[in-house]
């Protein structure tokens, strides 16, 4: 009997051991289309089994993630990406329409499998033509094995939006128009999934024509409540997915100390307002430590445009206050959209953790510089970098690189730089030579590559945007950031080589450029963008190659689009 | 030099007879979204290069229609359906989807190849999910090689439609919701795609907020005008493609002949109003033969449902008036909406023409019932047919079958009819015992089948529908109409078995009967459904298979969905 006893104490030992192993985490999801009200207008979104945003991928450090989707989207297809995972081993996995995979079929469903190597907070969102914006993301909670260099009592998410009326169709149609038609500003910006349009704005009969509502009361826009226990200090998992909107995040009355950036440590530092651009993710540490009889606002306000939306409103709730108890206070003022010098002096305070850094080699094999412009190519608007436009081949490079199908995309790989010498990045530019391509860059397996990215004006006079890159497959230093027109000679010299932090998504500010250097050793290919919807859907991207030599056998579920329609048998 | 003359004239003779011959007539087609203004109220439409309606194939009886079509619409597949072509010996280019072909994905595109073996008046339009709700539809027109047994001056074309401001994925995923969401009555209906929307009724700030523009001055609602000689006779082959609305045809002050129907020849007979249904198409004989000094109204209204929708109207404009000059009348009187005795009538008044007398076979060898009912399953409202509602396999029955892919849909066949004694057909019924199936008829090939279209009350007390059923890969004969219950030991005594008009679409009246006749000789695999838009998609349908095993090899580009992912090299 005691020896019973003993063989099960030692099967349950053994058992608690494993669970202390990676696991494998199972997810299925249903996509499909639901009429939701996240900021009180009710119109059709993209829910991930009834919810936008989808629901929170929870993990530890080393787990196998495995994501079954089931595309219930009608006539349209799918695609998602998870944001931040490298996806090593796995390049099929990344879930890039046209690059990675062909996208997903109504009524098929597409396996998902990856393993979240590293701890920190990530993203996921669709990434097949402008479908992000109906709804499709959520966020990727990976905790460590080990100690983190911080404390703090409780973890909170919050996942940053802007929020369009008009269907993603309406929105790329429109893009791809002649005459153009811009997305325009946002509706409203949301805060966990939920804002707060101002519904007097549309008259009854119209609504009803087309059937609209608008809803003050609908629980699908009830602002999010954060409530917090006096003297607790809360981590705040921060991420942005915005369409469009660069933004400024606050707690009415509280610091905020920059822990994570991306899922990598940081050296801490004190904020007041977070800016965040969209496709990044922060972790900031806030301790309830004000006076507890009242509640505060959580903000977010549009910054780099001159905002015309207004700004997301959400509840910092001191226990046991009433949630729902207003703030006695108007929402913080926030700062000027068009001071582009905090969110500069935010973006070079963000260095690696001392006890985190992972030094980046001191040279690199090769530089490419992307400019970055505004062009018409055919009467068309497009951005452009290095006066190509950026279009997604029918044939996804990974499936057409490793299978060596011919002609899938164009042959001609695309400039590494631009007419330094001649070429004013602060006037609008003719560009009136840009052309549209689908070539990528072939990056030598293992080497050092660095990207400067640089800004220019726009073609609008004195304008210059932020947009926010993001990389997919790996992370990046950010070796720095300048005013003007990048000086190969003299600013590598000022690059930081000591405590760069690393990245996977990086904001080039207005007229400014930014410094990146990566290895290239993850195999497979992968794009780089910008992660602002329209823009990417305009052409502003470029995608990398390296290793394909290297990638296993891909796996048939992601074949079945242009010249791979039937190449596999399942 | 004679002898070169001579063999020069040879070769224009054997040249002109040889283009005597059948043709291949090759169409290449873009399909894409555009913002487009039918009604006056600017949304976006699918255009096919360019236009909505799409350009009319003209061809003659004999030749081939090579159709390719690129599927330009960002994350949207595709199929088209060549409405009233029986597609003999092509079964795969019926086009649609879920039952001969896989969707085509954007960037494919997908050739369409067939013989229009007869002359008359077809067809195309989308053939997945609501997608011909977004304007994807057109007219065939195919002339015969000798004489017909009427004659014209002029022959012209007019597609009548009605039009929806919602786009086609808020339609669908309203119907498929719980609450269920009703379309709802058109906001205008449309003639040669052009019609016009109280643009007064939605105030000028709602439409900025949601990007719409409403404007009677866009060209692209400039109504349609017909242009007539006086004194000279016009054939107009009017088709109906409506996504709901039963229509009601007239141009003020003429009488019209009516001389075809779905391609086949009527015994002439005159009328004021031509009730059209969806999938319908009639070709009328107009004389200008009234006072030319002013022009007349065409019209289109909405009958058998309490019609909220304005009249749809054109200018029949007797030259040299100007075109654009007003009628000094007011357009007529439409039928009373709720008079089902003259549509009744006209249905039974259309017979074959004397000289073109199909006869059909005097028994049949099966007969099935098909009760169309409403009916809630899992609290989603659906349609029903003998209390099963049709819902489409994600791999193409065609495909399935051919290549005895198992498991591909419901094995179960549906019922051959209904409980004929018990059920109440003028009550709203229960039917709580419905079920959703992608089973289907298998037919034995070469026999004769009878279906009865037995209609019944709807959910809501004293409602009965009128419903167009268009039958795929045939014409059937029309044997005869009735209202109230179908008693299968009478009825058929009186059924036509002289001069059946043959037809694809066949209206069934409000509690009424409609009793067909078919042929099951072409093998293939063929829908038959309500043309309804939102009744087929609410699971309005059936499906017959026949002569599979003759079905000559399936090209690859109908694959690519569901088990056929993959399965061929193409």
């Amino acid at each position: 009997m005691i020896k019973h006893l003993l063989v099960l104490c030692i099967f349950f030992i053994l058992r608690n051991l494993h669970t202390a192993e990676a696991r494998v985490r199972h997810y299925k999801w249903e996509v499909k289309y639901e009429y939701k009200s996240p900021d009180c207008f009710k119109k059709l979104v993209i829910t991930i089994n009834g919810k936008t945003p989808g629901p929170t991928i929870q993990a530890e450090e080393g787990d196998t993630i495995i994501v079954e989707v089931t595309n219930n989207l009608g006539t349209e297809n799918l695609a998602i990406h998870w944001h931040g995972i490298r996806q090593i081993g796995t390049p099929w996995a990344d879930g890039t329409e046209g690059v990675t995979q062909c996208p997903t079929l109504p009524g098929d469903t597409m396996k998902y499998q990856f393993v979240v190597d590293r701890p920190g907070t990530y993203l996921y969102h669709a990434h097949y033509g402008m479908q992000r914006g109906a709804g499709l993301y959520g966020l990727i909670r990976v905790t460590p094995r080990g100690p983190e260099p911080f404390v703090y009592d409780f973890d909170r998410s919050i996942i940053l939006n802007d929020w369009y009326h008009q269907s993603t169709y309406e929105q790329a149609f429109g893009l791809a128009s002649n005459p153009f038609v811009w997305v325009g500003e946002p509706q409203s910006l949301i805060i966990n999934g939920k804002g707060r349009f101002n519904c007097s704005t549309i008259s009854a009969s119209s609504l009803s024509s087309t059937g609209g509502v608008c809803n003050t009361s609908n629980p699908d826009c009830s602002p999010y409540v954060l409530t917090v226990i006096p003297g607790k200090t809360y981590r705040l998992r921060i991420g942005s997915l915005t369409g469009l909107s660069a933004l400024s995040f606050q707690i009415e009355g509280h610091n905020m100390t920059v822990v994570e950036a991306d899922g990598n440590y940081v050296e801490p530092f004190v904020v007041k307002n977070l800016f965040i651009y969209s496709g990044e993710t922060y972790s900031v540490l806030v301790k309830a430590d004000q006076d507890p009889s009242r509640n505060y606002w959580i903000t977010s306000n549009v910054v780099s445009r001159n905002r015309t939306t207004p700004a997301g409103l959400a509840t910092f709730n001191y226990y046991p206050n009433h949630p729902k108890r207003s703030p006695p206070t108007s929402p913080p003022t926030p700062p000027a959209w068009d001071d582009a010098e905090p969110r500069v002096a935010q973006s070079l305070a963000i260095k690696a953790h001392h006890g985190y850094i992972n030094k980046p080699p001191t040279t690199s094999d090769r530089v490419i510089v992307f400019l970055n412009t505004q062009n018409t190519i055919n009467g068309i608007r497009r951005w452009s970098v290095n006066n190509v436009s950026f279009s997604l081949p029918h044939t996804p490079y990974l499936i057409a690189l490793k299978q060596n199908l011919k002609n899938a995309f164009h042959s001609t790989p695309p400039p590494e730089g631009y007419d330094f010498i001649n070429y004013d990045i602060f006037s609008p530019a003719n560009n009136s030579n840009a052309t549209s391509s689908n070539g990528l860059y072939r990056l030598k397996f293992d080497t050092t590559v660095d990207i400067i990215l640089q800004n220019a004006n726009t073609m609008n006079k004195n304008n210059s945007e932020t947009h926010p890159w993001h990389l997919h497959g790996h992370d990046f230093w950010v070796l720095g950031y300048g005013e003007g027109k990048f000086d190969k000679n003299n600013d590598p010299k000022k690059y930081n080589l000591e405590n760069p932090i690393m990245k996977n998504t990086v904001v080039v500010h207005p007229y400014g450029w930014t410094a990146l250097r990566f290895r290239a050793n993850n195999p497979g290919v992968w794009a780089f963008h910008c992660h602002i919807e329209a823009h990417f859907f305009m052409g502003m991207g470029v995608v990398f190659e390296e290793g394909i030599d290297r990638v296993g056998k891909l796996p048939s579920s992601i074949l079945g689009c242009g010249q791979t329609k039937g190449v596999n048998r399942p």
